[in-house]
């Protein structure tokens, strides 16, 4: 991933990162004080991240939050040999490691440790270190309205991903896949949401073709 | 479930409740200001709630956060006629419908109408409606910053049960079961941990029976 660019390195302003997508989702749930508008516009860097490319590895840790200003990203776990995607998210999304956000005492073998973030397509990010977050959060009290916001619509979208994957029949998935990520179903390649529903790419052929022959 | 007592209906000590394991809980996160404390004194109910009634049924809106001072509940969801184990939690935590925290535009056909909540023991609650937690948030923002610890721990949560979903080995996902759940694999009654865990009862013995014969 390419590196952020160091503070002060250039004045003009297609150097300085537009975070406009950003304070238009945030603006939507809550209003942005001027002084948290000031703190994500001094904290916050341009990354870009080449499709197929990592953004986290397993067994290291996650030290950024990112904003999807174009493109999509996947989250996924290994069991054995097979590769597991728990999530797809596209723009105008947060990305980060779920534990991360939360440190709590570190298990023998914990989750935190089987993640890996991965880009679908060229992505452009808007990047923030997590050290960065939690002194705004400290700083800037009225940041956590905001968070406390965001965390209700992520934890729910959590459960939705937990709801998705505990149904059995192939149909009801991929059912409750359209409702939710229904622009997804034609953008992001087809083993990836296989993946996600848990089911094999032969199966999601099928299914998609009984759907779409009911249109 | 017993209605909360009507305001000012007792003055003597044992009327009023006692929230002091949920202060440890918050305190344990954050200070809680003595302004949130008098509001949660003033707004919080004691419930109780028998086995196998029901704090929620699908298609109803669920009105309340509850803390759990004793006994287990679970959440489900329903797939046909079968009946699909998603949450299991005890003590110490709180439960509410996780769409109900966050009011999101109705779907045609949304996940929110499937909610079930169900006591899987006898259970002493504190009880508070979601209209009180919503003035809570806005009239004593430090209030914020609790709600945000305990949504990144349980956002966390959620995507630990939706990876433990989405492991397909019986093994892998006991495991994963007894690391986050130890406490519940010798408490909950074993046809909801088999379907929490997405298996049959019958691999489940068969599972717990190799896991014991290795200690």
């Amino acid at each position: 991933m390419k590196q952020p660019e160091p503070p002060g390195s250039g004045q003009e302003p297609s150097r300085t990162p537009d975070i406009t997508p950003l304070l238009n989702v945030l603006r939507a749930l809550y209003p942005v004080s001027p002084a948290v508008e000031s703190y994500l516009r001094e904290h916050i860097s341009i990354a870009t991240v080449r499709k197929r490319k990592m953004l986290l590895k397993e067994g290291t840790h996650c030290e950024h939050i990112y904003f999807i200003v174009k493109g999509a990203i996947r989250g996924f776990v290994r069991e054995g040999q097979r590769d597991i995607t728990t999530w797809i998210t596209v723009e105008n999304q947060l990305v980060s490691s779920i534990f991360g956000l939360h440190q709590r005492s570190p298990a023998v073998e914990n989750i935190q440790a089987l993640e890996n973030i991965q880009a679908l397509e060229n992505c452009d990010l808007l990047a923030m270190t997590l050290d960065d977050l939690q002194v705004m959060y400290e700083r800037l009290p009225e940041s956590n309205i905001l968070a406390r916001k965001l965390l209700e619509i992520y934890y729910a979208d959590a459960e939705k991903r937990a709801y998705i994957a505990r149904l059995t029949k192939a149909e009801n998935k991929y059912r409750s896949f359209l409702l939710h990520h229904d622009p997804l179903s034609n953008r992001i390649p087809l083993k990836y949401i296989a993946s996600y529903l848990g089911m094999t790419l032969e199966t999601l052929s099928r299914v998609r073709k009984k759907f779409s022959s009911k249109l």
